[in-house]
């Protein structure tokens, strides 16, 4: 199967019509309309194999996460999603592997409107990047930098499924966080129920960018981050951008009941710190604010949990409900460490 | 060196300041605003170790190459160019390759006032993917498909330079196309002169997008593309894309001293049309806007030469000054051909 036809198998399957894309895929490059009195977000993220996701992933859920990473970053800023370009190095062209690949990509793009406008399609070791662009109003974006002391942290859904969907899969691989993968991990089922063990590799495998809740939460919350990297190091990545610090509630953390059946307090909330690839959003907002912001969130299908509280000073501090100091197990998922 | 570290050190040198950038590198999306009345133009292209380059090829190369031949896909669409995302997989974080590569990478974009204002950095085998984004005024872009029966067909600069720099190189390996490598060449002299090697090395790792003469060409070419894949294969593009035909003169191809003085005339023209990585424009233009326009890309300092004409039907056809058909040596290169 030459080049070309792998474009068009993927092509086929993302093509979501959208008047905003005035010419895509099939010429040097793609030309776009910006809406006026928007600004243009834009992301990038890559999934290695061996490093992002192990060789027995299924090509479907790699086409679905490779999207969801960078959607997650749009609605971190609180944009809306328009289009993506893909860079997608294969070893062979395996056409199964790709439509499989593509049904995965698309069935997300097309939840959220997203049109597939650029690629390149290259041979060597199985990699992909994808590159993701979204709108938002001028001045309504939501950063890392406005987070104020008193201020309430709130995560979306629960933390922790994905890290513990991926330690009971690859048990004595996974304890640095869950892209600390190596080369050639075997499929391994490890403790916990088998039906828990699904819900957990499911929110590994298939993260749910929160886009409507980074939408609700625009000209709302102070602060807004995604949590890719593990809660900790992430919400430090916020007291740092917006000079202040944080407190964190251990036992406040959100758990699913799969995670609680699954794993010990400990264990739990090492997982539920440091372990990433949650991409729920973490977000701070003013007290007076809280009350019609969570009945929205709630409406839109996904609850937000008070986690803490912003404080002046710097860094992030974690106590149980007795009031005893959590130690943070790990400072989130670095390449090269 | 930690992930974060690696960032820091490619964004220090690649921070062109540009008052469109509302917000850069450090968030989890970039905010960028595009002129009012512009189309944005987005385009993508990945460069694999082993692939696209030989492993002993200069970081530097490397970081200006990644660069360059996006570029080249803005200066097809005849767009300004504006901003890039940076996707850079490594074996290992190697500060030394890293500068270097950045250094490559920033000497180019500073050139175009390219800003940087996104990034991944990931461990795994060597690959850069770069997105390029730039401005085009609506109506105004050059596409693929407006070549008219009768339009001259004209390249800027010379062709076949960059594979005969390659074949020099690798004389074994490179017989298909100058995209054609495996892992881990040897540096490798062969024929030609040595002061012609070095010229024509520097068209293969370093070569010039054509940016200015993509926007001269704005409504004045009817169709254009830029020469990655190789001429006749570039141009068949044009070719399908407007529903016409080609045919070109192989003794009009436009060549470099060094080119003509290391190869035979079936060498030459076989590298010519078909060796590719020139990253020339290939634009086909009426002839009564011809004599104005090759004055005012002469005055670029990057002159373009006639190569052939537009005809009724489909299809590319080579024939020499004589009339003699030519064969094509290859239909450019493929991935998974």
């Amino acid at each position: 199967m030459a080049e070309f036809a792998l474009i068009d198998l993927i092509r086929e399957r993302c093509d979501a019509t959208r008047a905003d894309v005035r010419l895509g895929i099939g010429d040097d490059a793609a030309l776009l309309a910006v809406p006026p009195g928007r600004l243009l977000a834009i992301s990038t993220d890559t999934l290695v194999a061996g490093v992002h996701f192990s060789n027995d992933t299924a090509a479907r859920d790699i086409g679905w996460k490779a999207l969801a990473v960078n959607l997650s970053d749009l609605a971190a800023m609180g944009a809306e999603p328009a289009w993506a370009t893909l860079a997608l190095t294969l070893p062979s062209a395996d056409a199964r592997w790709v439509e499989e690949f593509a049904d995965g990509f698309a069935e997300l793009a097309r939840r959220h409107r997203v049109a597939l406008v650029g690629g390149d399609t290259t041979q060597g070791p199985l990699s992909i990047t994808v590159t993701i662009h979204g709108f938002v109003p001028e001045s309504a974006a939501l950063t890392r930098a406005g987070a104020q002391a008193g201020d309430g942290v709130y995560v979306t859904s629960t933390l922790g499924d994905a890290a513990a969907g991926l330690r009971l899969s690859v048990p004595s691989l996974a304890k640095g966080g869950s892209k600390a993968l190596n080369f050639f991990l075997p499929p391994h089922a490890g403790g916990g129920a088998e039906g828990g063990r699904g819900q957990l590799l499911e929110r590994l495998h298939r993260p749910t960018p929160r886009i409507a809740q980074g939408l609700l939460l625009r000209g709302r919350a102070t602060a807004c981050i995604d949590v890719s990297d593990g809660l900790a190091a992430d919400l430090r990545h916020i007291c740092t951008a917006s000079g202040v610090g944080a407190q964190i509630d251990a036992d406040a953390l959100p758990a699913s009941p799969e995670l609680i059946a699954a794993f010990g307090t400990d264990e739990r909330r090492a997982l539920q710190l440091a372990g990433g690839d949650d991409y729920e959003l973490c977000f701070t907002v003013p007290e007076a604010l809280v009350p019609e912001l969570l009945r929205d969130l709630a409406d839109s299908c996904c609850a937000a949990t008070r986690i803490g509280r912003i404080v002046a000073g710097s860094g992030v501090s974690v106590r149980d409900a007795q009031g005893n100091p959590v130690e943070l197990p790990k400072s989130g998922w670095e390449h090269f460490a």
